[in-house]
């Protein structure tokens, strides 16, 4: 009797996350959680707009006959076909409800659509830094992650995915509005990366996919619109949530959209159906599907977070440190300050601490030398945390080795 | 582009129940879904107990801030502390919150304990027959499903499970009351396995887990409990869902209680909940996680599936078909009416379907030369189904190459 050796060892790696949660509950006990400004998770505090409520008021009395019973494994008919207008709205291309898998959030979706494209050994292209829950997300499935630089301002670095390229490349992952950058990826980069795929998938025979992660697509700032993926390349999937743009993460609801002129289009639906049977999803929540088909025009407030972002940047403008300007979720991407590049992540995490301040070292994005603020927590408490922040900065900048 | 080897073969031996489903609307399209005996499915069609629409609309009313955002992955801790007295109850040991693991369902929670203790090459013995999803399940985390037949009454072979065991079986999964036979495994059978387990570690130094799926444990007949798992045997775990005992299929609840005794508590315990979130569950979803929590005295009438039962098997009686007689869950299992055995499943089911009548081959579950029907169908459609269950037996019967 003993767990699996793979997870024994990510389990000893993960402890230092655990240490830094424990540490972070230790300091909301002994001062109180008002009085520390935890900045470590990416948990929504907005609640669901209250055309959520609205509705699951009105299912739960309503209850109709079989409404928590099974449906098909990709969801109630009629839930793909709403949102399969949604999605057409958001991409750019024509989709009906067979293009349309239900998910257990994006999460799940993810897992869905990786098992469903990987062979023992097939690689899987992100660009660094990124989401660290791809890497067990691909290992999962018997998976390699490649992991590719970006660019400086955090956008797609194309010519280094196109070197990364292989015959063993099933798939390109991307994320945008991107954790934990808050980078958008502009249309002429996503035009450019469905250029180089296509050329890629035309010379080796075999194409690609690209698979966008867009659980923040809702969460942007200024106007900006993110740009659609499927309209831009024909062997693409994008895989949503409404855990941030209904605030409804713990209800573990979302979608796959599958672009309409994919190849073996049939195939791929299928495999994505199969993949949601066996993975042990079976299907996404019931009562969660209907809610959210009825939904299709709300969100949460985003000119909140806008807000939020706007009196954390002040701070940290205010105490000199550098950051990667987010144009949309909810994630402020800071830059170790420090006189060699790249700073010490995890000491200037622990460092802040001594400030109750609590932030989650770059390094586990693959990005040493940054630190990840999550900004959905209240703008008073974001405010509140100015003077420890000034503070914090002055010290560490006084200890010579770090400036 | 292209979809995985392993899925493209899978879907392509899943084409024939696809067919099976597809000829089975067909039929009811033709002639009207009340005019067609369908026992294919195990989709329960009694409604969820009155007290859980009491409780889904009372928490809808109140949706108390941050009811739907996160919690910790293995679920809600009031939650899982409510649901430890009620395994408590069940299991014959005393659990609290911290050996509860909730999950997406019974399949969800069933992948998180494979995924958490399988190495490449593993093995997971089952008794055959059994459900089919079990092979899928242990090949998504590198395990091998090991076949052994079960008794000629459909108990646990518990030294053929013996001479099964090796030192890469990781574990023995048992299902009770059995899907598809309707067998209770009993207490002495369940110690009996224990006692060869555990002969089996001390000799070999790895001891097998002992999973139990038991989705249909509150479904039993005449007074039958079904014995305690965690109470026999240290090393074991047993996983359930609300799908059958709370008609909650498609709401995708359950959880995993592991026993207290058990060895590396801390680290298996660790490694069900590191499975949960990278599987990309990342929890059960919150809402049904309350909704459960304050149900732990309810069930569906039972009564009403022993009353099918019996309307059931006294059709089979009369047209001659031979079963095993079910204490719990939903199914029975026939024997194909033949001269030689096994007769021909398949070639059964299909002769059924011009009676109207559906049911699933046995070489699905492992055993050809049998058929299961699932009654979790109004008691008035089976009682419907007489006539045409006597003259298909019949005519088969004048085939002579059957009888």
């Amino acid at each position: 009797m003993s767990i699996a050796r793979s997870i024994k060892e990510s389990l000893a790696s993960s402890s230092m996350i655990r240490k830094m949660f424990e540490e972070g509950n230790l300091l909301k006990k002994k001062f109180g959680a008002d009085n520390v400004f935890d900045f470590s998770i990416g948990n929504p505090d907005l609640e669901p707009p209250p055309a959520f409520h609205r509705v699951l008021l009105r299912l739960a009395g309503e209850d109709a006959r079989g409404s928590h019973g099974y449906m098909p494994n990709p969801g109630y008919p009629e839930v793909r076909a709403a949102l399969a207008k949604k999605a057409s709205r958001e991409q750019g291309v024509d989709l009906d409800g067979s293009h349309i898998i239900m998910s257990v959030g994006a999460a799940g979706g993810l897992n869905v659509v990786l098992k469903a494209i990987l062979n023992p050994g097939d690689e899987v292209i992100v660009s660094r830094p990124y989401f660290m829950e791809y890497r067990p997300y691909t290992a999962n499935h018997g998976g390699r992650l490649v992991e590719v630089n970006a660019r400086r301002d955090f956008n797609l670095d194309v010519a280094a995915i196109e070197a990364a390229l292989s015959e063993k490349t099933a798939a390109v992952l991307i994320n945008s509005p991107h954790n934990p950058t808050g980078r958008i990826y502009p249309a002429e980069t996503i035009a450019a990366l469905a250029d180089v795929l296509s050329r890629h998938g035309k010379k080796s025979g075999r194409y690609p996919y690209l698979v966008a992660d867009e659980p923040y697509r809702e969460i942007a700032y200024n106007g900006v619109e993110v740009p659609p993926i499927l309209a831009a390349y024909q062997e693409s999937l994008a895989v949503t949530s409404y855990s941030k743009s209904l605030s409804l993460p713990g209800e573990r609801i979302g979608y796959i959209a599958v672009n309409p002129a994919i190849s073996e289009k049939d195939e791929v639906t299928g495999a994505l159906i199969y993949a949601t049977r066996v993975l042990g999803y079976v299907n996404a929540p019931a009562l969660m599907q209907r809610i959210v088909a009825e939904l299709t025009q709300e969100r949460v407030e985003v000119e909140i977070y806008a807000r939020r972002r706007d009196a954390f940047t002040e701070i940290l403008h205010q105490a000199g440190i550098p950051y990667a300007d987010p144009q949309g979720a909810f994630y402020l991407f800071c830059q170790v300050p420090s006189s060699t590049q790249p700073g010490d992540d995890r000491a200037f995490v622990e460092h802040l601490k001594q400030y109750r301040i609590l932030g989650v070292p770059g390094s586990g994005f693959g990005a040493p030398g940054w630190v990840r603020f999550a900004y959905c927590v209240d703008e008073t408490l974001i405010r509140a945390s100015a003077a420890a922040f000034l503070e914090a900065v002055k010290t560490w900048k006084k200890e010579s080795r770090h400036v």
